[in-house]
């Protein structure tokens, strides 16, 4: 099975279009109009045009070679529907009905008709039970939510199990200024899950970073092994710490099993874990926009000392670590800063200066340091200190992310340049330490790999 | 010693008040100039006007009666200003040089003079090595980083140890459209700590939650204490799990101290605590804006079943707990959604719907639950249930918090007619699952402290 056609279609058929607003078949219909590419709604008992596009009675009445249609029928039809839809040769289907694995012993009856249906065809069928997914490069908005075409083209692929979570990432994205190269919600996975999804966008030239957002599934070992060999860098956010089981159950059709198992698994496979869904974003943007880390160790420059201290706290307890840096570092900081502050690791320069450009230079050409964080809160008389930041992260070649805090307007203007320098920037000092611990722990597991790799030859 | 002529000053005297853009006597006069009340530029080798106030050669030569003194002048020579500012009864002075108790035996001692000289003339010193503060409400803006007078007016009062995360805890709380009755940051609290700014906040009725972020303190126990006797809640962020010792200590001159110490003496004396700056002010908004919750047990109404699950983890993780519904509760859930989802606690519409603030409405009158968190993402069609929510949380007598996500400006006149209508809002699923785990350990906290008050009588 191949998802080109789901992800990247010739044309789009909407199953179930509806001229009443607020329904499924209206709301997917005019978020899927904004494709490039051609779009039929399809619907029996419908005649004229839904935004600017005449209905076709059925799925087999269209000419075009349609790769995807969306399924915006209730749950019962949807078995008979998909047959329409191999016989029309569409390889790829969308199912937002619910009331299927989730939903108990018919439901699940139901979902099984839908699978045997789409393996006669070999459709993939991504849901049912899901708000679908997006692709905001090429305005491919395959869900029925308000917004989406809204959302910016980015490289972290969002591939959640839940579809509000899917689309609550990709809302989050887009107000810390980033974005997603797609955004998938599985739902119930009937032969579309985790692995198609994670393998597909490996392959995905915008994508620079997996994002996945799990409750349980029933193949965690095949899960774990499709995020270990894509190479694309994975980040997993596993939910359900504590007993959610029988609410879960209802939701996707999963239990969400064993928390500290898969926990486990993920260490054990070299995938880097976080616990909330900023977290997830902070990663992979850290990931995705950075050159590899090296190593664990963090050089941390700050313009106060709190935040700071809040980074360095954060970094330590994630296992990264802050290295002394080297005496010729330490020289070329204290005369930049005329010894008035600590210039060990974090290097705190006491307040935002015209030398704070130079001394994350200093920092970041250190040997002793793989990962730099810089925290500096906006002074208007300052701005950032874009010309030093812009392709240092390239020239010394490790990651460089930056943290601030300001009146958002007023560093509006300093903060897209440096967001333009492909700098990778953060909120809080928090999760700018915690990104930089994400990034910490990725080089020990791949250094590990490594060595794993070399010692096996 | 009142802080009212810190806090609440007739006047203000800008000592070492500059000219020259970037230094902090320049700053600090800038702002200092959008006080409501008389501000006076002091230095002795300056001539004319500064933002349209004329120089004065000393704080003495100043007729009115200045309360309040930024002291804008160089470490050495603190000790003599303050003296000045005594002759000339003043009764407050921010300090922001640093090179003080944090800057090795020299600095040691010349904190300890500027201690003998306030005292000698009963003056409060704020820092040094401090940023200084900021009352938004009259336009009384104490610190020398820009933005300060974009800060909006709001009722958590923010008093940090460090002044660099008390400013970036005032941005987050502005970005998230809320705002602070004050900002303080301590510094290295030559005789204005923590006790003093609780007790004063505590008293100030536009406050209605404290956030205190802590790196450590020489006592503990006056801290904890202060923090028990505030009628207005208090929540701590300790930092410093790690071992951020050395660092640290040539910030504010104290030791992180035993993290672990800390945060059982928070818990002993009935005092949240979290562990992020986000979370902070988080659980300030959900303190500050409800009503106080009678028990731990938290009714969730969702949109979307995946940030329900999310929800729900976070809430029992902390120590919350999602109790049965009662019948009627569920009989009235059960009719407005058609039972096509799951009626038991988390209750999941499936969808917004217009049902939806009805559901809300039930679920915020069962006997069984004492905090409502409600999700809903965004739908343009649907709006968010504005009425049903207007006066709940009043009504029902109990915190009703509410966390959605989507495209900013589609909702935002949406989210301000909560936010008019008190209703405190949160950004991300665990953001707000964390706030009402807040409140149900709050609960539990009190119910504690009554039962024991009971018990004593």
């Amino acid at each position: 099975m191949t998802l080109t056609q789901m992800f990247d279609p010739t044309a789009v058929a909407i199953v179930g279009a509806s001229t009443t607003e607020g329904k499924i078949g209206y709301e997917a219909m005019a978020n899927a109009a904004e494709f490039d590419s051609p779009v039929y709604p399809v619907n029996p008992s419908s005649k004229g045009t839904l935004f600017g596009e005449a209905f076709v009675p059925s799925v087999t009445d269209i000419d075009d070679d349609v790769d995807l249609a969306l399924c915006c029928v209730p749950g019962p039809v949807t078995p008979e529907v998909i047959e329409e839809c191999g016989e029309a040769g569409v390889g790829a289907v969308v199912v937002y009905a619910g009331g299927f694995a989730e939903a108990g012993e018919d439901g699940e009856r139901l979902q099984q008709s839908v699978v045997e249906v789409a393996e006669e065809y070999d459709i993939s069928v991504l849901g049912p039970n899901t708000s679908g997914f997006v692709v905001p490069r090429t305005n491919l908005l395959c869900s029925f939510a308000s917004g989406a075409e809204k959302l910016p083209a980015g490289n972290t692929a969002v591939v959640a199990q839940s579809g509000g979570v899917a689309h609550a990432l990709a809302f989050q994205s887009r107000r810390q200024g980033r974005g997603v190269s797609v955004m998938v919600g599985l739902g119930n996975r009937a032969n579309v899950g985790f692995t198609d999804v994670i393998e597909y966008f490996d392959g995905d030239e915008d994508t620079g970073a997996i994002v996945i957002h799990v409750e349980g599934t029933d193949d965690g070992r095949a899960l774990l092994e499709a995020c270990r060999e894509s190479e694309t860098p994975v980040i997993a956010y596993k939910v359900g710490q504590s007993d959610v089981g029988e609410f879960a159950e209802s939701h996707t059709g999963a239990l969400t099993g064993d928390h500290e198992l898969y926990l486990a698994g993920f260490a054990q496979y070299g995938i880097p874990t976080v616990d909330a869904t900023d977290d997830l974003l902070d990663a992979a943007a850290a990931l995705a926009d950075s050159p590899e880390p090296d190593g664990p160790n963090v050089g941390v420059v700050t313009a106060q000392a709190g935040p700071g201290i809040i980074i360095t706290d954060r970094i330590q307890r994630a296992g990264g670590r802050l290295p002394e840096l080297t005496a010729e570092t330490r020289d070329r900081v204290d005369e930049l800063l005329s010894g008035v502050t600590y210039t060990g690791n974090p290097v705190d320069t006491g307040r935002p200066m015209p030398a704070f450009g130079d001394v994350v230079t200093a920092v970041a050409e250190d040997d002793n340091v793989d990962i730099v964080l810089v925290y500096e809160l906006f002074e208007q008389a300052m701005g950032f200190p874009a010309d030093a930041l812009d392709g240092l992260a390239e020239r010394v070649d490790k990651p460089i992310l930056f943290a601030t805090d300001g009146i958002e307007e007023d560093m509006a203007d300093d903060k897209a340049t440096l967001t333009d320098a492909g700098v990778p920037m953060f909120e809080t000092p928090e999760r700018a330490g915690d990104a930089a611990a994400v990034l910490a722990r990725y080089a020990k597991i791949q250094g590990r790999a490594g060595a794993a790799l070399e010692a096996s030859r």
